[in-house]
């Protein structure tokens, strides 16, 4: 669906407003003592009250304002609007951050046309950071965002928030990558992904994402110069295998030594 | 040397100080292109002149207010006072973390008395947090702290900076325990102590510490209820291995797990 930048203006300002609910109901929860709930049956897969009330919280100011946009998010069953526009959302991106009490988890939020995400948000309410991106332009804490140069991965800083999300094969893969990287840091959650659109970080490489765990971060790291696809080459919009840098040429380096594993 | 409560608390009320100073001269660096150079010729063992300025203003300091005491720094040669005293610096604890733009580096600043650290504090000026403890009372951001009470590594949290600072031995007996973990989460230097001081993470795995790295970090420990010693059960004081627990029956535990690869 075409959005015209009236429209877009519109939405980054309701995406702010869901982004202001969240955090009024997340905040409360931190660093508190919490319930936690397994949501899988094969590992631990933590949920908490404070995801599933800041979920409830946005999907209720969706429905009030746009009731015929579809809404994906994390914790509840995906609604399919009339429209082709969709919210994708993820109340707390780093859950396990969120339970030890480090202020690296986010509030994901991101539009989607139908086609691709054109607007995402993250907001990290604790540390008062907001990240915003539409492709062509990006913001952290009001301030434009703008990726480093570098095409090298011996001077590359290379960021995966586990190295237990890879599979045996793709667990090769990366550490073949990393063994050549300047420096290796694991812990990052959606946070890693905005310090790389703010020139910071020069690599992320992960695999096993869903659709809510990314599509946010696309329109960020676009709209900061920088490139972010799944192993294969293609749209990371779907989830699976990420592969996100800063600078272009060395994407492209990576993406030939992971491919394979895709 | 045996050092009274009206010391304890005058020295306290320095460590502050050196906190306030170093802050001063670390914040204006942080997420700013800065040069970092290789200490080691064996591996990235990266320094920036924002964790060489800080130390030079607090020796200065320490050297105008306590000139007897030593000092024991990581980036300057240890000054070997008359006193016993000794005052344990790191003034960024998690360069990597401060590198890629995470607010996961902290100040560290101990006060040994010739035996044993009797005040720690970590200070992370950009989230405005603070943790000082004096082994038998330790409070974060104005608040006592307290360690959780976790009896069994099936619920306990798990933290560890890096899988790679381990080697192949002691990866193994880390894996070995980590498989039985809740929650394993990677990333966080200084950082991760301080959140099990408060009572969020229950278990960090470490080894390879230097004496700066963790001295600052068993006062705040100890006060807030946690015990904090190396593999093979001895003081962490001297770097090396670290296990440090908020519950003591869990420590005991997970001790029996890793002394063979003390």
């Amino acid at each position: 669906m075409s959005i015209t930048a009236a429209q877009l203006a519109e939405f980054q300002v309701f995406a702010e407003q869901l982004a202001d609910t969240a955090a009024a109901t997340i905040l409360p929860y931190f660093r508190q003592p919490l319930t936690v709930t397994n949501k899988s049956d094969h590992h631990f897969d933590p949920v908490t009250q404070a995801d599933k009330a800041a979920e409830r919280a946005m999907r209720e100011l969706i429905r009030q304002h746009y009731p015929h946009h579809g809404i994906l998010g994390e914790e509840e069953a995906a609604y399919h609007g009339e429209s082709e526009v969709t919210w994708v959302l993820d109340p707390i991106d780093g859950t396990r951050a969120f339970m030890t009490g480090l202020p690296l988890w986010g509030t994901l939020i991101a539009l989607n046309d139908g086609e691709k995400p054109i607007l995402g948000l993250m907001d990290q309410p604790y540390t008062r950071e907001r990240y915003v991106g539409t492709q062509a332009y990006s913001t952290g804490n009001g301030l434009r965002l703008k990726t480093r140069a570098c095409n090298s991965l011996a001077t590359a800083r290379l960021m995966c928030t586990t190295p237990d999300m890879f599979d045996a094969k793709r667990r090769q893969a990366f550490d073949d990558v990393a063994a050549s990287a300047q420096l290796v840091r694991f812990g990052g959650d959606c946070y890693a992904y905005c310090m790389l659109a703010s020139g910071f970080v020069d690599v992320i490489i992960e695999a096993d994402l869903k659709p809510y765990d990314v599509q946010a971060l696309i329109p960020i790291i676009e709209g900061a110069g920088g490139i972010i696809t799944s192993w294969d080459g293609n749209t990371a919009q779907h989830g699976g295998t990420v592969l996100a840098c800063g600078d272009p040429e060395l994407h492209a380096h990576i993406l030939e030594k992971l491919r394979h594993a895709a």
